[in-house]
């Protein structure tokens, strides 16, 4: 059998979660919550199914989603995306993101990845016969940035389509506005699109803004713009997020999304729906998980391991040169095998071989497990 | 933005359930129960969230989820599926079945498909790159068969995959030996694979056998098998089903399945997996439907409607030509505005315009919505 997928192999997450159990490693690697979401949630998935949401739903979602969505959207980046025609609602951020690629990558195009990058775009890019293009971030003492000269130079006629992904994993940094202007700057005058992977978007610290996509209606206009459910209310295994696109964009989406899961979760959406009536879970998140990175860092002053910036998402990447100049896969599993602490190899994140002494933990998890993790990193 | 689809509209179903909600009609269009599943079911699910299964499963699907459906399998039709590695959970049979096309289906591959038939197939093979050669099924006194010599004509050294449906949607006819022995003959000695859509795969009446492909060895080594818990269980907009498939085939499916939704919903898994302990609902799902299939059969018995043989399924297929000879897109909508019954026509279950003046019922309804339509399509 002929593969489609010749360079995949089982993802990172995977391979070292299961590393993590096999060694009794506290994980730090694979990006999900080891505390309970708001017990108010399943409750109201529970009254859905109870009052009989359990049919197919609209194919782009649930109307009171959708609405919600809309609402949150609006208030927050003061953009209006009409709930019929400009929302949908995916099994997962993964999924938006594939399909994405997949309604508008043609074979031969070319699509513009930064890197790192989430595992993801590559292979929807060669699936939908594309070419990937990618351009890496540049880390300095402030930590990562993008080039947007060498995204500038890379992008071209037979682009289609620029991934972008703040707040950005693995490096936990966030676009700012000069970001925006300079990419801005590229697409205009030109049909690029743009992805716009924003699942961690309410994990933005010490005061800034998310600088979503949707705020700039010349960005918005050519932009799918992606969020997850799971990651902003604490249940990754929900698999609920959705895309937010201009309608003929979204018709598009649509197309291959109606053949592809054709629908989503019904009475799951319909919890969302009703717990969404409340936003102080989102506005809240911020200051949440900024103490736990305030905790998680501040255990490791005085530790071998220096800290990158980590402006948004529940990541901190940290480098380890003090400790070791092995590879970062072999650090992050040497690390999970003899030191009892998962982390995520930076490198997992390269299309090509790619070596800077930095491994991603993640953060979003119990203080006592973060405080467990700590103590044993502090031996170093 | 040049569309990847261009053939693609809205779903039938999704039009005909909006023009049914318009008119007031009872819906008979689109596949889904008007009734409650068993309440114990969503119990199982709340009980799962209660217990923190909200974070993310195994890629491949929670193991006791995995385990309960190869015993299912075993017990049934006789061939082990390793559960680590011949079990995934897809985000519904659709998922199951374009991921299963997406990973084995190379630009320019031919896929055989036999028509009229489910409409997801076609716009997969065409994402895939692959090119559709359909077999039209014969309609007759008997009803619908496979012409096994036109599929046979069909193969070829391009053919990479044939998908096949039993229990069929939308004819309501199912695989017989002969057919299967047809087939084999057909692939035996090629690398033809099989797609093997089964999700009726429990409504077969009249004490038939479900003919599997995973009773024939010969198939199965080949097949990809995929069957939905929303169709067996009532609860189709909980988009949860699975895939069997030897491990060389499932490596490839993985591969595409963790890019393209990575995983499914946890606590649906676990409920679903519980539930599953008792076989008493699949077992008794054949009686349930077949006492449906007889009272709306029994109904139309002395209407202007001619019946074609159901043996199985949840879909009623008739003739309308005492009555109109119209083509079936206007009778169907001519009967969901005026007689207000929503059928679904036949010719929509082809890639090419093919009428047969035959339209589909959904006898997946109360017996009280069965009378109401059964009342209203007397009068005609
Ligand atoms: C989809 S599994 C990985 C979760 C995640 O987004 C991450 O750890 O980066
Ligand atoms: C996926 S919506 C349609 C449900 C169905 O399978 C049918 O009505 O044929």
């Amino acid at each position: 059998l002929r593969t489609k997928l010749p360079a995949v192999g089982t993802t990172i997450f995977t391979r070292m979660s299961a590393l993590a159990n096999e060694h009794g490693a506290v994980n730090l690697g694979q990006g999900f919550p080891d505390f309970e979401c708001d017990p108010a949630l399943p409750g109201m998935v529970a009254d859905a199914m109870r009052a009989g949401h359990n049919q197919y739903p609209a194919m782009a979602g649930v109307p009171l989603l959708r609405e919600a969505i809309s609402s949150k959207v609006s208030a927050l980046y003061g953009r209006s995306y009409d709930a019929a025609s400009e929302v949908t609602v995916t099994a997962g951020a993964t999924q938006a993101i594939t399909t994405a690629i997949l309604c508008c990558v043609h074979p031969g195009d070319e699509v513009i990845v930064i890197e790192p990058a989430y595992d993801a775009y590559a292979p929807a890019i060669e699936l939908a016969g594309g070419v990937m293009v990618p351009v890496s971030m540049q880390v300095g003492e402030d930590g990562y940035s993008i080039p947007w000269d060498k995204v500038a130079a890379a992008a071209g006629p037979r682009t289609r389509l620029i991934v972008i992904n703040s707040p950005h994993n693995p490096t936990g940094s966030v676009l700012r506005r000069a970001d925006i202007d300079a990419l801005a700057a590229i697409v205009r005058g030109t049909d690029i699109l743009l992805l716009s992977d924003e699942v961690y978007e309410h994990m933005v610290y010490d005061g800034a803004v998310h600088e979503s996509v949707c705020r700039y209606p010349e960005l918005a206009e050519r932009a799918f713009v992606v969020s997850s459910f799971g990651k902003t209310y604490h249940v990754t295994g929900w698999k609920i997020g959705y895309v937010a696109a201009p309608a003929a964009l979204m018709a598009e989406f649509r197309k291959v999304h109606q053949y592809y899961v054709f629908t989503v979760n019904t009475p799951m959406q319909h919890g969302i729906a009703g717990y969404m009536s409340d936003p102080a879970p989102y506005l809240e998140l911020a200051a949440f998980y900024q103490r736990k990175r305030d905790l998680f860092r501040d255990g490791l002053q005085g530790s071998r391991f220096s800290l990158l910036p980590a402006d948004g998402t529940y990541f901190q990447c940290v480098r380890y040169d003090a400790i070791s100049a092995i590879p970062e896969a072999d650090f992050a599993e040497w690390l999970t095998r003899e030191v009892k602490v998962a982390a995520i190899p930076v490198s997992a994140f390269y299309s090509q071989a790619t070596e800077s002494g930095i491994v991603r933990f993640c953060f979003a998890k119990k203080d006592e497990t973060l405080r467990l993790a700590l103590e044993r990193l502090a031996k170093l």
